[in-house]
């Protein structure tokens, strides 16, 4: 019997108390085990969700609204898809800029458009550092002054200076329109802080651009920044991913992978190849990637292609982060500012990109 | 507008390019959404569930296969329990020893049995480290030899040796019987290597009880262990978590809230308070805790409290690492010692325990 713990002797001892029950097991009986049935479809029940009470009541708010209305309607022409894509306003940020207190600015980054959203204060540590962030909104909504919501969180949970990319969207500008504009703010975001003191972050469509801007960038052997955090990216656009099918109408946003937001994805796409890496970043390689923190929910449609970037990632040799939170559908971690779990959400987030930005 | 990138002058003259396009957002606009309508609970029609085509052959197996036979059946008298919690041999045993090269000892530890799993090459690094194994099986199954195939898997794919405790079960040894044997072999493991070199695991009600273990070392202020990874804990028992509805008869190993598993972790509790932490760990305090690694499925039944653990570990500052596989049950990754699955989940864990081990 060979023992090498720090205590040898007294490992011993303590074996010698029960040397009468010591049984090295025969090696020699054969495996018994019967070949298993091949894989078949699962067909689940109907059921019904209660709201889960563990969660905050402003949680238990977002969860318990009903499907969302318009999940299965989308436009036909192209001039409503112009009105669908136009630039808004957003809803409510005059006041979450007060309640953050910061400000944002219109700008333009290397030819495209941006907003810059600057926190009144900002603390010693993150002077130098510069955030850049890619909005979501299935590729099409979310241009404007609308894109800023979740740069206004990042900005107020974290203290960062963000820029935030106002990509041009279809129907005018398909793929690869929103990731060119996307690498070009990163290329302008070079000049303004060093790449060691700079992060990508982006939700859903916004996600999947942070990942594919470096793949982008790192094709183009540009410097990449040093962390990323994809929330919920769309990271597979054909519809793969098995909780496409397990969270099929229980995620109350996105509800199901043949909805709205799929349309808007495939009118993006315009008839490009659907496993184009700079399309949806799952078919890339991932060596040699940023620090990465991924965000998603147990009801998320996207619960599936979100596991399977961090997965990927980790197979990388890429240090990933995995936050999944009880009970929220496809991005609602950045639906209520009053929400404590927005609060850990984005905290987490500034965490993390403390932890790895230079200062 | 005050700018403190670290090269002011060219993000200056980055600005000035757009200066024309720099508007200063009014801050006066009234906050114009209603109040959203109250919680309520969301029907889910039927679906059927294909096997995801991104995993692997013997992944596609396991999530394949039929509910588990006899999810909603279990014994209804003392003398029937005491047949299904009787130790067994285990299946397979001898050809997973053989495959992974480990031989078993049984043996007794600080009064409480339990086997030695040693690798036929310990590398120098791990020579000083020591794991303790706590097994699944609903506090009920899974004793005797029976309980060592995952600390085999562990021993295997780290070169770890392990120490797999083989706590005493409901009928005859409910509540706390299993933590008081989990917490005596700690003891005796104190006496074997230096905690500084010793992690604990377990899965399912292993993980649970890996949880408490740490609760009740603290309360008794022993020496905690450097890292411990519970996989897909029971950490509650109120039948509180999303996923008890949301994976309703979509997980093929538990199947349901009210199962099997269940029955036998009441005949476990026999009566005690199921919010004591002692026994469903979620509802203790967590701070203190040593780094630990959480890993799950997107179809496990406990996949909520899976994630409100980690959640929660995180809340307490504690360093917490999470894993979810795509598609797979409660506890799938511990199933097919050839599915890559297994291997990439035990190499994660052993990759955590060597970050956290000292030598």
């Amino acid at each position: 019997m060979k023992i090498a713990f720090q205590t040898p002797r007294r490992v011993m001892s303590a074996f010698a108390l029960s040397s009468a029950a010591i049984i090295v097991f025969s090696m020699t009986d054969a495996n018994t085990q019967s070949p298993p049935p091949p894989p078949q479809s699962l067909d689940v029940p109907a059921r019904t969700l209660p709201v889960p009470e563990t969660v905050s009541p402003e949680m238990r708010r977002l969860i318990g609204a009903p499907l969302s209305g318009n999940w299965n309607a989308w436009p036909k022409t192209v001039e409503e898809w112009k009105k669908v894509s136009a630039p808004g306003g957003g809803r409510g940020l005059p006041a979450l800029r007060e309640r953050f207190k910061v400000k944002t600015e219109a700008t333009t980054v290397n030819g495209v458009a941006a907003f810059l959203i600057t926190p009144e204060n900002v603390p010693p540590e993150n002077r130098n550092r510069l955030l850049v962030h890619i909005h979501g909104g299935c590729y099409v909504l979310q241009g404007g002054e609308a894109a800023t919501t979740e740069a206004i969180y990042m900005a107020g949970f974290g203290h960062f200076k963000v820029l935030s990319v106002d990509y041009r969207r279809p129907p005018e500008f398909p793929y690869p329109a929103a990731l060119d504009d996307s690498v070009a703010v990163w290329k302008g975001a070079l000049k303004m802080a060093d790449p060691g003191n700079m992060a990508i972050f982006g939700t859903s469509a916004g996600g999947a651009l942070t990942l594919s801007t470096v793949l982008r960038a790192r094709q183009e052997k540009l410097p990449l920044p040093a962390a990323i955090a994809p929330g919920t990216p769309m990271s597979d656009l054909t519809r793969t991913g098995d909780s496409f099918h397990t969270n099929h109408m229980v995620d109350n946003v996105l509800v199901a992978a043949d909805g709205r937001c799929d349309a808007m994805a495939r009118l993006y796409a315009n008839g490009h190849d659907l496993k184009d890496p700079m399309l949806p970043p799952l078919y890339g390689d991932m060596s040699g990637f940023p620090p990465a923190l991924l965000t998603t929910g147990t009801r998320d449609l996207l619960l599936s292609n979100t596991v399977r970037v961090h997965r990927k990632l980790r197979q990388a040799g890429v240090e990933a982060e995995l936050h999944v939170y009880e009970g929220q559908s496809h991005a609602h971690y950045m639906r209520d500012a009053e929400a404590p779990e927005t609060r850990e959400a984005f905290e987490e987030i500034a965490k993390f990109f403390k932890k790895h930005l230079g200062k």
